[in-house]
């Protein structure tokens, strides 16, 4: 057994993170120790490595990076009885407490006591990571390791998707980073008439077409919401994606919806701003859902269910780079002009 | 038959309205002419007569104002078949398309070409009026008249509070209008395990109290989300219902909700303004369900079969005036010192 | 103007038809005349037509048979006013009382006063047909008209099909005749994970292969119920949609379903049989759903939008023939060696 | 620490129990041990007892027989760290398997490796019994044992009675043992506009009627479904709670149901029988779900709420014996002249 492995991480407060050398994570009676095969950069991943605002109001260096990954399984705590030695797994890496409303009740994903790997526990940006068994998900013995990676994230744009139906309406996505654009090709997948996708970068919307959107709208182009309601013939959409968090996004996103149209709302605005509440929301009798994480393990459920069925999603693994070149990923996040960046540890 | 009737008309635009006699209105083929028994005042109603920005942009004098009514049918065009002269009636204030999407499958609430009885044809504030017979409600025979004039209102209230289960749920009513007064009694009847009512005016706390709250806050003394959350062991409400319009009330009330609660959003801001979108809605797994009109027919048998089974309202009608003391009607909704005000033609 | 027309009458009680000259219907003032385009066979037609146990007790001759169809609107009555002369139209074939609770609450397609075309009034096998105005279905004017006669079955297997979500689930269709055929394809374009189809037909299950079947499976070679485990890994199906209407196939497929799962029940048994009850629809926590006609007319808005995404059903469209060879295509759907077959007047 | 215990137990296959000494049960590191407070009869306690077909096949004495209770928490594991001794406990006495697609879905009342207390595993007839602390369920302080320990059946009917909504709507409760009891109380509660109780017992029927049905109608005078179409005006009823898991009930219940009415199923047949399937389920587009134990732990919530709420179950409690009077508990239940039978180790 190795004792020493390298990873990713924050050793104190302010930008940056150092590839080093550290012990291998121990394992407790309920814990698994994975060999990480592939792991793959988060939009979050790069928020802590520059350290914004939310960052330091949350991170406690020292830590290893990163939570999306895929492995197999080294070594399992005495009471893990369902797993095995060779599995090859992904995780769901909310680590809920298991105790409180939310959880006894099937909605463990807005659990309050919930703990993120890479954000308030050792992450994944490494050779080995610790998680509990609880949190496994067995991947099919066939799937990429790096599509079993992106699954954590592919698994918000299915629990935003699935959150209404989509089969024969049409669905508007509102911004295009990875997981607007995994939503694309999950609504295309799951029927939607018409997909239509917002951004004002040329390169995601490039992806988005590749991905199956019906439209893909420049929004530094004129109106997107004028151009929505003429490919509805004037109706709106029936279903908005809300995966911009930006407050023009979502006013242009509200606008666009059919009066008693629904939307699923992933997208983080980073301040409060002004909404129309009464004319864009009450009087057209939208219905909003507040989507976080994932459904456990419901959505990992259809997210194994539509990789079975064959959800193309290569066109949006754009980059596969060693692990010491973390940086390098880091940069590509920065720029935009990327889909997934994935690592090899 | 008589030619002349009474009418409370605004005959220009600007503050104020007029009793006045005029044409008993012709009825078309497709219509009935309705004796008023009973006319109750609405909020928008007050807004109309006294001319706030939006009548203004709305409003086309001269108009007889009014919608909430019941009555007597007196005649019916040639072309009505389903009911009777003499009957017992209210109305569907809603006069939709019939043709759009929203008509077609079953959303004729949020039909955009809906024209509204008192707003945008001529009301019920006389001694007749004319509706189509495909808007007509035929009231149980023993249904009191001002009973009767209410159930649109109370169909405002039902529609919010009946669009998410509340039985063994808590629900927090955030304003105590005449509708989230009726709102109260609809939850308690509905089984709720606690209903929360959260009002600025004394006077209608105590109402709510009446009609059944297990809990009236004074959000004037101390914060009303605190308070919730002391009730509620801590956790929060499960449900809101949205009656106040009030950016404080709406930030207060989603603040008060449980991770993945859900609410009903009734109560119109005058005004676009700023929502912590991310942290209260989105984070927090939250559904809200923005809410207009009555569901036609849907929510009018829940509203009878509520009533059949004893929904006690009588505290909620607080005045009693004849047509001619209108006025005074509207000054008391002005106060705010009031439940429903009735005028009796 | 014309005045007669060749249209497929039965003349009394028995077996048989005859295609004969008639007077063109007339027009009521809600009616619209319809030329026909194009008229499909459904079973029902042809269990009139052979005059089984069930017609014999429902059906008054004289009748022209048939109600599936596309045509022109030649004449309008004059209370119609959303159509045109010209428009391409095909009909929900249910008139519904529109008065019932049913009706008044978003529930018509369980109308107990329903009058059928080509059942208990004139239909479509001819070369005109009169119908309510408000039944009348716009089509797309580049649709097809073999297409459009089929969209009143395609709305059945839709109606069927889209009870339940099927995006990224296992989907088990128990009956391929042309309406299961059709759900096949529908299941396949929601999203399904596979689509199992069962019959005991290899013709129809070469055309379920066609379709989009993941697998077919002939029920006459081998257990069905066996085979759905194995290629649901041991678990069963998530949803049956029943379209058999035969008691072995109801029965294998409820033992198909995994625990939890849902059904929508279509076929029709011809008389009562016997459920194990306890063990395969209690105890399983099962939901079943009894599904007739078409949600009026959200299921014909989901029709539209199924197509206008390329739902692919040419295979389904086996037989082209002249009206006056109808006793051909009568014999077709006797011998099940085909799929819809088309007549044109 | 006493080591010895009473307990009512089936030393082998056949008829009848024994009140013998035995040791108590020793804890693993998950479970904990309670001391009973309060226990009560099922009837699968009933059936097991007198030893009908189905314990033979199912149960393998020796046995301690019992599952509805309610004690105090007196040892615990030491993987055990949500609890605390002292605790007022009940529990979910479905021991799930936590790892199937049912389980790990929010379905696990669907569980197909459930072990049930009293039945695959010792039971709580008994002065202690163990139970794995995963389910455990905490009780308010204050509830009475006898409350507390009826809450399992309680769950029962609260599942079955809020699978789908009740306020507003005519409720038909086809039999009236404890569990179609403790639903008339809960439909009532719900805000039900009527609750129509069936039943073949004079006894049963006073109970419903005490515990607030609107109607106790006695099967055996007369047909219930020309009764139910009388209360409901011709329509039928908007839900059935079919609780007899008899054929001719479960008939007379599909036909009282109004076209598109919903209807729940816990009630067991002994074996199949003949169902109208086409008239009574397919062509009335019912919707029935099938309903087994408990939602762990959504249904334990509402049960707590309606308590907490003031649900009055105090007429059902008609006998409280000794435990070693459980003979005497039996022929209770035997003889249907009972409501719940409550015993004190």
């Amino acid at each position: 057994m190795v004792h020493k492995m390298r990873a990713v991480r924050k050793l104190g407060p302010g930008p940056g993170a150092q590839l080093i050398e550290v012990e291998v994570p121990g394992v407790g009676p309920h814990d698994i120790l994975v060999q990480v095969t592939a792991t793959s950069i988060c939009g979050t991943d790069y928020h802590i490595f520059r350290w914004d605002p939310w960052s330091e109001g949350r991170v406690k260096p020292p830590l290893t990076l990163g939570h999306e990954f895929s492995g197999r399984v080294v070594e399992m705590g005495p009471e893990v009885h369902h797993l095995r030695t060779g599995d090859h797994v992904s995780a769901e890496t909310h680590v809920t407490c298991g105790r409180c409303l939310a959880c006894l009740t099937g909605q463990a994903h807005v659990c309050q006591e919930t703990r993120i790997l890479g954000v308030d526990r050792d992450g994944a940006f490494a050779e080995f990571v610790a998680i509990p068994a609880a949190n496994a998900w067995v991947n099919d013995p066939d799937l990429a390791p790096e599509l079993a990676s992106i699954q954590e994230p592919l698994g918000n744009a299915v629990h935003t998707a699935l959150a209404q139906p989509l089969v024969a309406r049409s669905v508007l996505i509102m911004g295009c980073g990875p997981i607007g654009l995994m939503a694309v090709a999950v609504a295309r997948q799951a029927g939607a008439q018409v997909v239509i996708a917002v951004d004002i970068s040329a390169y995601r919307l490039r992806l988005a077409r590749e991905l199956g959107a019906s439209e893909a709208i420049d929004a530094t182009k004129g109106d997107p919401v004028a151009r929505v309601r003429e490919l509805t013939r004037g109706s709106g959409v029936d279903v908005l994606l809300e995966m911009s968090g930006h407050p023009t996004g979502i006013s242009q996103g509200l606008r666009a919806l059919r009066p008693g149209g629904e939307a699923s709302l992933l997208g983080l605005p980073s301040a409060p701003f002004r909404v129309d509440w009464g004319n864009e929301i009450v009087l057209k009798g939208l219905t909003l859902r507040g989507i976080t994480g994932r459904r456990i393990f419901e959505t990992w459920h259809q997210v194994r269910a539509l990789l079975r069925a064959g959800l193309e999603l290569s066109p949006l693994i754009t980059h596969r780079l060693p692990l010491e070149r973390f940086a390098e990923g880091m940069n590509l996040i920065a720029s935009g002009r990327c889909g997934k960046v994935i690592l090899y540890p």
